[in-house]
């Protein structure tokens, strides 16, 4: 079977071409691609199908993902490492679309926009050029919310994590964004860099489902040439189920949202671009109308081989 | 660049075929294709060059490399993950055969021995069908030897070792085999499943240059159907510099000999082949005439592919 690895921010994936829409991946051959040192290695497969064969294989595709225009014509099928099935990954989208471009599937080039089908919907991308001179893709990540509710907001809190070696608990902010995260802000990247995440903070009250954590480390904002402020932020995450990684694409979402969230509190105009270091690279993060996120980022593809399934 | 991926029970290579001896790896190029999310991944790299280019090259190559019958055509230039040159790499020999063979180097069906050059001199590979019915390449791994003589050969113990988590420390056996090892006897496969070895195990009279610590389970001796008897064993290793790891060659040569030396501690005929089963896999040792010892197991190639380095 012929394939690509690329990564955004270091969340790397195996990708798989089938233009055809026949090939049955089992839970079994996906383990055995991701695993890093039998296989390929990698944090999920991404198999790029046709939309319509997806629906033909029974998956709930949305009825408007083929008839919105532009149309989503392919299909981001999404599985985790352990060989489940998931909704979407938002460093994945970027790769996927460079993926589709390296295959001749898609044309980003002059402000045109991807649409491409997953599980959560229907996604547009968009292409442009990052801050390292790097082609950057920007996707919309839908709604996000404040599950605390307007007390939270207003307080900047509603729960309190403890990472292994703090003498107390403190104080932390929820953001749901289809998925969990919880915020801590952390006074000095020194002490960010110091932390043992090697164990899972414990957050109270505890989520019912577990939830990913974000600490940050608000490093402030400035103003662009244009005048536009910018504000910058860097954290470490430990994911749910799976411990510390070098990036997490609805987190450096969370993440900006929080601090935003704290700056607004503290009375402060709200400041809608963030970016956001991540260990495994740079991401920036927009708050769009509506209620709305966008996640930008670079998407890198590395190597491309075969190897037998 | 074109380039295999390899694994021996799961210590895992990228492998570069350099027949023509004039690619010149640099240690940021081996760290980048090293890289497990934004390279190709594995413990080390693994070029195969002509031996004669690299005595050309400035390496230090004994004299009768090429001398010798079978001539050591054929050198593994192995680097580090960290892009450090080393000597040898037990698991690195046996994927090195089976690259060898793959781009038609080398021939070993009939009995026929592949001889190799390696920084640490020539080193001969056999290949056999093991007893998975895979495939095996068996290797002599030189002379080993027990650094604290007679009285620790007979008292079984000459450091003491401490796991984190262990409420005191337990006496453990060093053996040499070029690199150091200090090998730790537990009394059950539950309690080797549960070790925590996130931290590295302390070792006392602390060595000079660190160690490679083996923690180990004797699981008994059988005797075939053509009444050779052979032993077997369980481990797990923390590797120094680096943690745990599913696999080391020398490694699992050092528990085998550190339990056949407590088994003739306590009057029992020495037993001299050994199966050993690491994390990743099964390995087999022998123990040879004139205090060497040999390492026989699995090596697979997973898949190539081509990378810009």
């Amino acid at each position: 079977m012929r394939f690509t690895k690329g990564h955004g921010t270091h969340n790397d994936f195996v990708l798989v071409a089938d233009t055809r829409g026949d090939l049955d991946l089992t839970p079994e051959q996906v383990r055995r691609l991701t695993d890093r040192r039998g296989g390929i290695g990698g944090d999920g497969v991404i198999r790029l199908a046709p939309t319509a064969a997806m629906a033909r294989a029974g998956e709930t595709i949305a009825d408007d993902v083929l008839a919105e225009e532009p149309a989503a014509i392919w299909f981001m099928d999404y599985r985790n490492a352990d060989g489940s099935v998931a909704e979407m990954c938002g460093n994945g989208v970027r790769v996927f679309t460079a993926f589709a471009e390296a295959l001749g599937l898609a044309t980003l080039d002059g402000g045109a926009e991807l649409a491409l089908g997953t599980r959560a919907g229907v996604k547009r991308v968009r292409k442009e050029t990052g801050p390292d001179g790097a082609p950057w893709y920007a996707v919309d990540m839908g709604r996000w919310l404040l599950p605390g509710g307007p007390d939270a907001e207003a307080a900047g809190a509603d729960a309190a994590v403890a990472v292994h070696g703090w003498a107390a608990p403190r104080p932390a902010l929820s953001v749901d964004l289809g998925n969990p995260h919880t915020v801590v802000a952390l006074g000095s990247t020194a002490e960010l860099d110091a932390l043992d995440l090697t164990r899972a903070p414990q957050v109270a009250p505890h989520p019912p489902h577990g939830t990913n954590v974000e600490l940050v480390v608000p490093l402030g904002e400035s103003a662009g040439g244009d005048g536009t402020v910018t504000g910058r932020v860097r954290m470490r995450v430990h994911e749910r189920g799976v411990g510390e990684t070098q990036s997490c694409g609805t987190g450096a979402v969370a993440a900006a949202l929080a601090v935003r969230t704290w700056a607004a509190a503290g009375g402060r105009p709200p400041v809608d671009t963030w970016f956001v270091e991540v260990p495994g690279g740079l991401l920036r993060v927009r708050a769009l109308p509506g209620g709305r996120a966008e996640l930008a980022g670079p998407a890198e593809l590395v190597f491309s081989g075969e190897v037998r399934v």
